[in-house]
């Protein structure tokens, strides 16, 4: 990110893994010409959304197009993935309390009406989890060869008095991470495997728009910045963080939570659970005095019960992600390429 | 409309086409679970797009995929599709100054970097012609054969301090739209068929945002319901808004503006260019004391030059379109089935 690359004549699989690529297509081909936000998060600043100032607050928005494949997966579907998409991209923000989404909806020519209201009751339940509702969509039929399946778009808006970047890091902030990591990503690559893994684990996928309440509340203008580390995992989310605020950070890799099935697959597949997707996970930065108060909070909510304090933020190497195993320090390298496409 | 059919079991091109079969999909699959918005407009209205109430304003939200083959036709392309469909949407409901778009793209595996630049400008250049801004994205890149070649989908957002519904018809309104219609259905027609026509028909795709803030002005609270003839064209809007008003709408054929190079394709491939879909125009219901003053207004604008009275409303046959042809009168019927897939 900090030496961005040139983009290829052709956009392949890698410019929507959520790594160095996408960013520089964003930076070097979507954004420019585009304006800041006047007092607000624009898409220059590749946030997990926008902020628009209005009156006294601002208005969050938020979009994501979801792809996965397999459409149904263990711990959930692409209907509860779009709803908990957007939901937890607005509690990044700060906004916990969704106003509203919208849904547009791209079918195959045949698709199951038996599958589509199956996906629709995912959607349903996930609104209500997340306290929100659908309030309009589009839908469109594409003609079998030109879509494989289903795509889900979803857009959420809420209002915030107070807006949560992910580049508000300084040296001495602490990283925590409310759950374990790479169980949505292990999830769905175990699924396409010819190995057919024996496991039970599941994807994450949640929406954590309560959880993260707590966590405001618990740390008040303590909780410096968020992020949830979707497509690229933890180490994208980091890397993004830290190269935004301008500060290096060491991730004590002991700390980090992570499952016994997930550990497993990853090894098994050759994949590092901390650079597959999560989807009901956030990266949250504090301040350390309220470091503790807000591990308790996050502790104390179903969501958030493996939520742990995983690193700290140093004034040296900004942009950097130092992993401290314990027995000495590497660089965490972001995943790059085709690891795992339609993945969310 | 007034028959809803049952959904088949299979979701099939016709469910895409904006007729009944979609809005049998959307009530009997999409909608049901999701509440009213108290006091605005939600997922069950059908409208162009949601109205949610903040403070003495309303937040308007609408949402669109755009599928459009080919990408760039006689008079735009997808990115200019997607910017003016949004924004036309929003000025449908009443918000004719967007605050902010989302755009999330689909790219297939390969997709020309130098093409992403073409349609990046046409959005720009279209956004810049609305007034508004793209303030946050999404990119996934699916596989070759998953996915032909882009989809786009725009989210936008405006505040207005009255909403204007496509229900508000009662007997005695008049009927008026701004401009010709088919052209942007069958200028698209005409590139794919094997024809090859030799037709100067472009699209109309505009954002027509400022046509409507003039036509609001000039009738203020006498215009009292907007919808885009977009997929379906004016069949389908006069019978979504006859419907939902619960009049019957009389429409003068002959006061209909449709161009030479329209009627002459129309003609050649069987279409009438009443029930294909228009991109930069709309149908507005007024108070008749206002109709003067609104087809006025209209017309002073570049892009209503050709706006006429076409119809009224009456008490009979509540839900009907009747054609008045000068030599006597016929049912318009709605366009049923896979007339054309991936128009808009």
């Amino acid at each position: 990110m900090s030496q961005p690359r040139c983009v290829d004549d052709r956009i392949t699989l890698k410019y929507g893994a959520g790594g160095g690529a996408m960013r520089a297509l964003i930076e070097q081909i979507f954004a420019p010409g585009f304006g800041a936000v006047p007092g607000g998060v624009g898409l220059a600043e590749m946030d997990d959304g926008a902020a628009i100032p209005i009156g006294d607050r601002w208005l969050v928005i938020t979009t994501d197009a979801h792809v996965v494949q397999p459409v149904t997966f263990p711990g959930g579907d692409i209907g509860r993935l779009a709803v908990c998409g957007t939901v937890n991209d607005l509690a990044m923000m700060g906004a916990t309390e969704p106003l509203a989404l919208t849904c547009a909806a791209i079918l195959e020519d045949g698709f199951p009406r038996a599958e589509l209201e199956r996906i629709w009751a995912s959607i349903r339940l996930a609104c209500d989890e997340a306290g929100t509702t659908i309030v309009t969509g589009d839908t469109k039929v594409m003609r079998h060869g030109e879509l494989d399946r289903i795509v889900l778009t979803t857009t959420g808006v809420g209002l915030t008095s107070r807006v949560v970047t992910d580049r508000g890091l300084a040296p001495g902030d602490v990283i925590l991470v409310t759950g374990t990591m790479g169980d949505h990503g292990l999830a769905i690559l175990a699924t396409r495997t010819e190995l057919a893994l024996d496991t039970t684990l599941a994807s994450d996928t949640a929406p954590i728009n309560g959880l993260v309440r707590r966590a405001l509340a618990a740390g008040g203008p303590g909780v410096v910045a968020m992020k949830d580390p979707t497509r690229g995992g933890l180490a994208s989310a980091l890397h993004e963080m830290a190269d935004k605020s301008g500060v290096g950070i060491v991730l004590d890799e002991r700390a980090v939570p992570i499952r016994d099935e997930a550990r497993a697959i990853g090894e098994l597949l050759g994949i590092d659970p901390l650079v597959v997707a999560n989807e009901g996970k956030a990266v949250i930065g504090v301040r350390r005095e309220v470091a503790g108060a807000v591990l308790e909070a996050l502790r104390a909510h179903p969501l958030g019960r493996a939520a742990a304090i995983v690193g700290a933020c140093v004034a040296e190497r900004p942009g950097s992600v130092i992993v401290d195993t314990g027995f000495g320090r590497r660089l965490l390298v972001e995943a790059e390429g085709e690891l795992q496409p339609r993945i969310c």
